[in-house]
């Protein structure tokens, strides 16, 4: 087995002078931003060290890397009975999903495309406002983190709620279904502020590193959730956390993962590693092009797959 | 951890009377006549033993099971150029695939469903008659199963052939995009023959097992495909495997399978164990009700899943 | 060719005590509460008179088939750039139309669909506000039916509001590709409003009328729009007026005609009559059912078709 | 009223020479090798007199102008119970149908598209051979066109037997729902020959004459269908006739209208003219590019509409 931080490294040094890095995301003005020049990597083991290379202490949008903790949360909350409100299906779908609630009525097939996390995110509303709702949100984080000082990019939210029609589109079809139980200007707006929060990959792969343990918080030694929900998460992030890129993680990849359009990547070796990585410049599915191919690299280097022993 | 053989008995003995047992396949007039009332299952593990309970030795048709070792054949046979003609991601549609091959432009999502395996099967075809390519295939799967009484229900095959118009549709609509090379009855011939080789749970769970044991087969020693391609194959069953229901599966067992609707599903425990199991009713999505609860206790029970440590 | 009065009283005394009347939609609260039982029909010929039968003079919510109304306002407005937001072609969709919003990047099928009509209404907002453009509208409606009595039914209005979360994905929707360009909640209230305007058939006969006489009102002799701009919103009406039941319509009755959820329909017969008819129960696809019977009746006997000499 | 004969020379000096003429059809290699110079138009009037200008006299492949014409065969030998295997609304679908016949469980919208076609050319195909059903239409044209030199071009036949896949994928996709009865390479061989028949404006007006003829052929005295048939099979015309140009058509042109792929367009102006223009090279959506300009033209000149007195 070879030495993680040296494969940290030569990853870093690598990604971070490649030509080809994808594209920024451009419909979100503030982050489009981004320079996209930037890669960060950082990877917790079972020991509860924490290895990084490159820009892994900058903070970054998490977007829908949120989708995770989120539907933690909200299972937390609620227990099976929000898998009334939403599938666990992969979307499948090179098309974006209003097609598919429309055939579906409403439901939308899994918690981690924007319409099934809207539902997810309107499970969490019941019973607060939505300014307390975003402060559970970012306090969960925070404490996963271990960090205090997270915090949301006000300026993003602010760009999210001035150009997030379609979401807005989305939360208004899955009302009509009665799917959205709330305002959807209030689901929206708490959905807007979880997607802004920053975060840098050392955080990010401490916050996810519950999944990688059974559940269990490897510094905090905390049980965040059962081992079965977890394994139950992981799988998924398999199928549905790359969008319409999903099968090719799988296939290349061989772990599960969330992407953001801010570029992040979370990626769980369960038992091994708890792994987050950031590169701006998307692929053609919208998942971060050099955090992918870090992660192929990564993977391959360590012998880390779920579908080998 | 508990005796397997004792799980397998106690899941067998349930199941075996299990009042609710899904309906059994009515569009092959042929499989129709099987009798729901059977259930077996059968499990090698890496020292080369085979555990079974229930109808373990009775022979049925693995139909759609066929499509994880045509997919290992041709990839044997041209390597990784085999996926300019097929994708790797999950179909995600209650709908079948022809309207995904019309937005796609005749390249089928992945090689588990029918449209996939179709252009599968016509890239084996390459070189071949007809018979020779179903030859080839039965070679296959008789000696990864190590036995050679493994033979083509005739019946089936005629049956599949007399009714399978909409496989014949998939096929001339991707012949219009020249995504199958031979005329479209030589290669829904071979297909209709391949769906209907005849195993036994034992069988399949032998010929399966190279996918468990990192590409290498634990009874003869023969590296079948490189660990590589192993855990490839595996990461497309589990996102692929199951249609519609593949996300429910990984979710609810946590291992990779694909089901057929003769009712058998192969799942692989990656160095722990390739299973087989069947009971001809099938759920609302087409896999074996009764299977996919087997499966699930099974994995529950020995702590199989991909999905933790 | 018969007497029109005789053939009107005779359909309306049939009609009227219909068994089989449809199903008075339900979606929108105010309009469940309208007693089905009502029937009425309304025809003014090329001679200034307007001959009736039925509940020719109650008031019913006009809803879509103001959308008719809408477009020809817009027209004038904009002249045919308005054709650059808007198609003109049937939406041939069982299905609702925010699919094909999603394969059409945000262009509406047609004007006479929700999605065309708010995009319609969007158009008119321009340089007004909302107050100001539903006064707007509410006083063509009133210089065409030469009544200013004519209001808007304030209580379908707020219960559309209330309820119209399908019309609100479709702006946010099209909104996101920029073919919305007011705050949505303007143009959908907007588009409320215009739908909740009441109307009799006798007054709609009137207000319609200026389609059948080449763009002339025959009342007051104004021009309201171009000979070819009449036929043109009539060959629009002919092939979207009954959303997925236009090409049944045009089959069985003949003429063009726009349907609405109130259960009104307005017909054309282009320089011979214009045609209100009323029943609230709707068919399958949305339209009245008894009054898409009352003109398949009417134009049969009195040979009136646009698709014979 | 402008001199008929004055406006098509007029339009055909025009036209022969416009350098903007669309692009030939290249799905079928025999119809890509047609001159796209050419441009013929004629028409007949109800006093049997025939107007022509340019290429009227050169025969092409009417192609989907055919099925106007087994419909009309159809529903003579079966009646209404044609409209159980298939509808009368417009497609819609920029997508060509094979989407919307897994939708509709294997029912065309309409018998102008070609999985409608080929629905109505098997009921035809009823108690006949292969070669007599291609004889009982080839006779049909003959016979309506007053010319019995009028013969299948075997050249584009055979052409498009050998790229036909897409047909054939409709055709098998119908018959797994058993709306198609006769073996698939039956009933699209006959449609296959149809679609070759080679016919001139000139004939091909005198044969559709009957539709603007109250259903009366005005050249023979006689009775080809009643006269509410005609209006029906106009009205489906103006639907459906220019696939998902038809509300294109009925908004420019204004009356019933069915293209082909050839280039041919056959149009009905009920009581004054059977018209069929020529030019080989297609728009976008598939439909003559300057045979739809010439009878925009000709329409406007004529002052000829359905939407207008």
């Amino acid at each position: 087995m070879p030495d993680l931080q040296s494969v940290l490294d030569e990853i870093a040094t690598d990604l971070k002078t490649a030509s080809e890095r994808g594209a920024v995301a451009s419909y979100i003005p503030e982050l489009a931003k981004v320079d996209p020049g930037q890669f960060g990597i950082a990877v917790l083991t079972p020991d509860g060290v924490v290895h990084s290379a490159g820009d892994a202490n900058v903070a970054f949008s998490i977007q829908s890397i949120s989708k995770v903790f989120t539907l933690t949360l909200a299972l937390g909350q609620v227990g099976d009975i929000l898998w009334n409100r939403v599938g666990r299906e992969p979307s499948g779908n090179p098309f974006n999903s209003i097609v598919q609630l429309e055939y579906e009525h409403g439901i939308p097939r899994n918690p981690l495309i924007n319409a099934g996390a809207l539902v997810v995110t309107d499970v969490i509303l019941a019973g607060y406002k939505p300014r307390e709702a975003i402060g559970l949100i970012l306090s969960f984080m925070r404490s996963l983190a271990g960090d205090d000082s997270i915090i949301i990019d006000v300026d993003v939210a602010r760009s999210e709620e001035e150009t997030g029609f379609r979401n807005r589109a989305l939360a208004n079809y899955m009302k009509a279904y009665d799917n959205i139980r709330h305002p959807v200007e209030m689901t929206t707006g708490v959905y807007f502020h979880q997607c802004a929060i920053a975060m840098s990959c050392r955080q990010l792969a401490v916050a996810g590193s519950f999944l990688a343990g059974q559940g269990r918080h490897p510094l905090t030694g905390n049980k965040v959730v059962s081992a079965e929900r977890a394994r139950r998460i992981n799988a998924v992030m398999l199928t549905c956390g790359h969008y319409d890129g999903s099968g090719e993680f799988a296939f290349r990849v061989g772990i599960p993962g969330k992407s953001g359009v801010g570029g992040g990547i979370l990626a769980i070796v369960p038992g091994k590693a708890s792994i987050a990585v950031w590169s701006p410049g998307l692929n053609k599915v919208g998942n971060s092009l050099l955090g992918s191919r870090a992660l192929e690299r990564l993977a391959k280097a360590m012998d880390w797959s779920i579908f080998g022993p």
